[in-house]
């Protein structure tokens, strides 16, 4: 069990740089999660960017460089590990880890950014039965079994070579192009793209439009998860987070900021409702305490 | 008569300047209305700005260099007029300018920042009826006539001084400290603080806490306009501009981003949204222009 925090804010691209920033000028107890290449979607941006006030034409790289430069300064920390689950208890929020722990904090600001598509036929339906956003979190309760693992970026390789470790046989999908290779033997690499989870009680088959997989578990490895997954209980409009000017969504303590919150997917439109969100936070925990 | 312009910006803080260099992305013909020296708020600030990702601990003067330098660098031109009303007219937007010319827009972004307080009691009673804000388009009515002028900032002097060309006598009642010169004798400073506008058809008093002055109009010159004042039928709620989170207002076409959108007031923030009211500008000109 970590510590409690008072505002856990998930993801690295801008939103989730400039809440962390004015929640640490506000002198919150803060976590930050995410990777410390900041969000991938900025990295590979290479064209300059023409339109954040503040930093003229810079490429997507010269930009993560210098949010690097400024949480340094600042001494903020990020914590790479994913969170695969929010859970709004009485009071505080439970935050599900991929190292299988959980943190806690009194309030959470989402900036993991949006996820493109829709989740597969019977992914929500399985969820939990068969159905996993998190190799290290479920692959010991499929020890000596067959699983499928869904890649969406090489990212997840490492995810799926522990499922290698842990299982006795691993198909693994991948959404991307390029060299793929495990260091586990039993990892075979299979092609299509998905099309179906399907199952009884608990889910028992992964189909592609190119065969199909008789599993006992699906893992779904993305860079970020649909939001109503992410929050149970959270609204939400297609793949958006509802929210109001003060980037509140319907949950009291939760928050969202950035593409998770909407279009125009835009850097500096994120930070803006970064900074929103983070004051937000801010004026909740005071409330939280002055009504004990 | 100015150009037709697609989008007029009126404004020269992080939003507005922010809707400018997105606009100009977008390769939008724009007009931007504020000052050379970007805004006063943000020059006097000499203390470091912790929290503006991108530029860290930056002050407010070095901050609108890097603006104003990213400005330059896309050959954004600052338009030096006041915008002293604007009318939603059939299809687009007029313009009344502090020079007594009208410019039209099809779409309009507000960033004007907020005005601090209310309206002087018999302000809006009066407006138009010896009451006004724009002492270049209105002096020549009040030739030979008595005026007060109640100034914001040291800004508006020069604009009182130009009464005192016109005018027969001018009140000028400064609202901040320092040493207050014109170069026409008839203009007399006078101290307190407004209490009231009175009349009866017209207005022909202005009442301060330390006496009342008999006049033909009194003129009140501000950084910004109450924005139920500067737009006819725009809807508010206080001192802010009601908008959605595409930064829209009850008016098709017209758009508000930064302080004048609402609490809080903060640098990120107000860019952000400028951004989005750009981008929601954008979308609303490729719309007329698919309609017809």
């Amino acid at each position: 069990m970590m510590a409690r925090y008072d505002i856990a804010i998930i993801g690295t691209g801008p939103a989730g740089l400039e809440a962390a920033i004015t929640a640490k000028v506000r002198n919150k107890n803060i976590i930050l999660f995410g990777n410390k290449d900041l969000s991938r979607k900025m990295q590979v941006v290479d064209h300059p960017i023409l339109n954040y006030l503040g930093l003229p034409e810079v490429t997507g790289r010269q930009m993560a460089a210098a949010f690097t430069e400024q949480l340094e300064k600042m001494n903020i920390e990020i914590t790479e590990l994913k969170v695969t689950a929010v859970y709004a208890m009485p009071g505080y929020f439970g935050l599900q880890l991929s190292n299988n722990e959980m943190a806690e904090a009194d309030s959470v600001i989402l900036a993991t950014g949006v996820v493109a598509g829709k989740p597969y036929p019977g992914e929500e339906q399985f969820l939990g039965r068969g159905v996993s956003y998190c190799a290290t979190c479920d692959a010991p309760l499929y020890k000596g079994k067959t699983v499928a693992c869904i890649g969406g970026s090489a990212d997840e390789e490492a995810e799926a070579d522990f499922l290698g470790e842990v299982c006795e046989k691993v198909y693994y999908l991948p959404l991307y192009k390029g060299d793929v290779q495990f260091t586990h033997d039993n990892v075979e690499v299979i092609s299509g793209r998905p099309v179906e989870i399907s199952g009884a009680m608990k889910a028992n088959k992964l189909t592609t439009d190119q065969g199909s997989y008789d599993v006992d578990c699906v893992f779904i490895l993305r860079a970020a998860q649909f939001p109503g997954q992410l929050v149970p209980g959270v609204e939400v409009d297609g793949n958006a987070v509802k929210v109001d000017l003060q980037m509140r969504t319907n949950i009291p303590g939760l928050f969202a900021a950035g593409d998770i919150a909407g279009q125009p997917y835009q850097y500096i439109k994120s930070a803006g409702q970064g900074n929103v969100a983070a004051l937000s936070a801010v004026s909740y925990l005071d409330e939280k305490k002055r009504n004990g």
